[in-house]
């Protein structure tokens, strides 16, 4: 405790600096599906790395935003990986923010901006821990080291061929990824894995232009051809039917049922946020915990055909779309779920169905909950935090965790500052002060036990 | 043939006159969709028809846009009523018509504007018809009737309450439609009967707002629930799955397929037109005439949920909604298609799916092709245009002609000044200035022979 009272007294001294810095990086906009001020972000978080010690570079890809890398520290001792993001989440609707997104104010304990919890506020805490650490405790023994991607939001379409060009400058022995935070609880969550996706668009084809709906009888009706071909897809009981679907995907071993079983049931509380009398299935406890963490979904994000204005008009529509997502789970892959969505139309006869992959997928991937570096965060988290941490095997979301786990070998867990209102992609993004400084002691702690 | 000559000699006489009050009805916009210049048009109607001799008046309608009524000649002769309406189908998309859509004009032989084939042309060609008659044979020894109503075009809402409320004045022997006109080869087609309609939205709701896809394992997702309720629907072979649907379908009689034998195959034209290779389930020849005039439909007139803008985005919809319109035929009934529509969501566990009438319904009607009045008008149609008329049972469209023939007690036969590129509803809209002079010889030869 006496160690915990020491690093919070330098934190304290130097908040004013961080609370400076952080102000700076969220000032600068950097929206990835705009293309908005990628490249002065990363100027921007280059220099600021180097002020807190760290040898840090922008390097450039082609077609995309540019990467930022930087090390600090003697790799002979170790190294551990930071993975971070600069770019955020479009700010619309901007009618529905108290103080403009990029533009950040400090409110009754609360920092808001766009991308103050997705994740530039995480990147502070990494840089002011190691100002933390070697201000107590001088140089770092072991080597730290950062990547903050710039396309973390549009679905990281550069990542798995940049991991592999430049393996040996990531190479580490454990990772600690962008995002995370303490549940309603107060716990602290750990992540150790990432869904994959593939998401495709659909479309179906008639007459060359929309028809009188008199001529139903005899005029082919896309949408009734895309209601047809998606009823193929999923059943009822909300099982996917595609020959194959689940054929490489892993139950939870009694581990991870064993994790699971700890998750405390927040269900009321999504209920009530989603406005649900019940869930899909009408699932419960640990049945929904359980498919919400290891089960592959195939969802439609959209659908569109003919008039959808007021009133009616007899109209017989000329094309019909759908934009489908598949959450994937290990070791499912994007490109061979692909091959069997194809063969599955080609099967049932929909193989006029014109297909298009709307992005490149994303591989799910996970570390095991019994690595030792799991161990180690789970162990330092329930100090700092001094609750006990809850382990979550997978998130349903998805995130670029393969090629670090599966190209560079890497444990991953994902830690951060966030909270459960921290309102991450929407309007008021905010983090609370409170949890940037555990945020910070939480590293500190993390660096001092690392080797 | 020395009738016909003094008749054509008697329309050229006045033919400027003819289509110059042809040029005052089309130069009044009357869009019932936008209640548009509809009581103007009933106005400047009236007063047409009084110069022609026809005792005209003008029926208020609460809620509605005005009934023209109008009589002429010797009610104990007989009496044959003319069905017209003076409301025309909005002239957009504005920048597809080679002249503004209000300011007729004749170019090449044909006389431009919307609503001159749907359907002043053959308000006026019944007018100009009645002058002729009395130039050449005195006053009428039966009566003529008009009724012509301002909201066809969007689905006639107030016709069944007026006919049964105006049984007594709209009394008659028979009744001769709005429209029709020659086949690609020429041929006079003539038309006994219309489809009738029921016309619904569909609506499924989830949670309360659009949610993130990552959630599709266990939040409900409204597209899916539509999909799965429309594909219990209908079929891939497209049969209409809902119990008793085809109950109350008449088959077509011997006499009916006589007809259908004798309608000349314009598929190819229409494939064309449509830039289609097949017709739906590979249709063709006399069942392809006997499915599009004698089958109901189940159509998705517009279906919309989600994201449906560019790239991809990870949405689990909060919403989802579909159009569907059914084309009845005799004797289905639009309220009781709805009732067997809920009770089969019921059955099929959709209860949760809100339904809701978009407009009015309206019910198939049919004048069986062996009545006499039929006989006559065909004679009279094949000595006027010295070819054999085409008998359409019914059409795959739908217009108010139930009360006529059922609470009126009419055989109704539809006959006009059309072709097949009139355009009637698309830009540019026109008549030929020749099927005028021969719609016109067309209904005198017609009030010749009426008794």
């Amino acid at each position: 405790m006496k160690e915990r009272e020491r690093i919070l007294v330098d934190i304290a001294k130097n908040e004013a600096r961080y609370l400076r810095d952080l102000k700076a990086l969220l000032h600068q906009p950097s929206v990835s599906a705009q293309r908005l001020g990628l490249e002065e972000m990363a100027g921007l978080l280059v220099r600021m790395m180097r002020k807190y010690g760290v040898k840090a570079r922008s390097i450039p890809v082609k077609g995309g935003a540019p990467m930022v890398y930087g090390e600090i520290g003697n790799p002979n001792g170790g190294i551990l990986l930071f993975y971070n993001h600069y770019d955020v989440q479009p700010p619309e609707p901007l009618e529905l923010w108290k103080t403009p997104p990029f533009e950040p104010e400090i409110r009754g304990g609360k920092i808001y901006a766009r991308g103050v919890a997705d994740n530039k506020g995480n990147i502070l805490i990494r840089l002011a821990a190691l100002q933390v650490y070697q201000d107590l405790y001088g140089s770092l023994p072991f080597q730290v080291k950062f990547l903050v991607e710039g396309e973390e939001e549009i679905g990281s379409p550069h990542m798995i061929e940049f991991v592999e060009s430049y393996k040996d400058l990531l190479r580490a022995d454990a990772c600690i990824w962008e995002s995370g935070g303490v549940n309603f609880a107060g716990q602290p969550v750990l992540t150790m894995g990432c869904k994959g996706i593939l998401y495709v668009e659909l479309m179906a084809r008639g007459a060359r232009r929309d028809a009188h709906s008199a001529g139903a009888t005899h005029i082919p009706n896309p949408a009734w051809r895309l209601v047809h071909a998606l009823a193929t897809l999923k059943n009822e009981q909300e099982q996917i039917l595609i020959d194959g679907f689940y054929d490489d995907v892993l139950p939870p071993s009694a581990e991870d049922m064993r994790a699971l079983k700890k998750i405390p049931p927040e269900e009321n509380k999504i209920k009530k946020s989603l406005g649900l009398k019940e869930f899909l299935l009408n699932l419960k406890g640990l049945k929904l915990k359980k498919r919400a963490l290891f089960e592959p979904t195939c969802n439609i994000c959209g659908m569109i055909s003919g008039y959808t204005g007021p009133g009616g008009k007899t109209v017989l529509p000329s094309s019909a779309r759908v934009k489908l997502d598949f959450r994937l789970v290990p070791n499912q892959k994007p490109e061979d779920i692909l091959k069997k969505l194809k063969a599955h139309f080609q099967k049932h006869g929909f193989g006029d169905v014109v297909m298009s992959t709307v992005e490149q997928g994303e591989y799910p991937a996970r570390t095991p909950l019994g690595h030792p570096f799991v161990r180690l965060v789970q162990e330092v988290a329930e100090e700092v935090y001094q609750k006990e941490a809850v382990l979550e095997p997978m998130t349903g979301g998805t995130g670029p965790m393969h090629p670090f786990i599966h190209t560079l070998g890497l444990p991953v867990v994902s830690v951060g500052a966030g909270y459960p209102d921290c309102r991450a992609h929407a309007p008021n993004e905010n983090l609370r002060l409170s949890d940037i400084r555990k945020g910070i002691l939480f590293i500190v702690t993390l660096l001092r036990n690392f080797r």
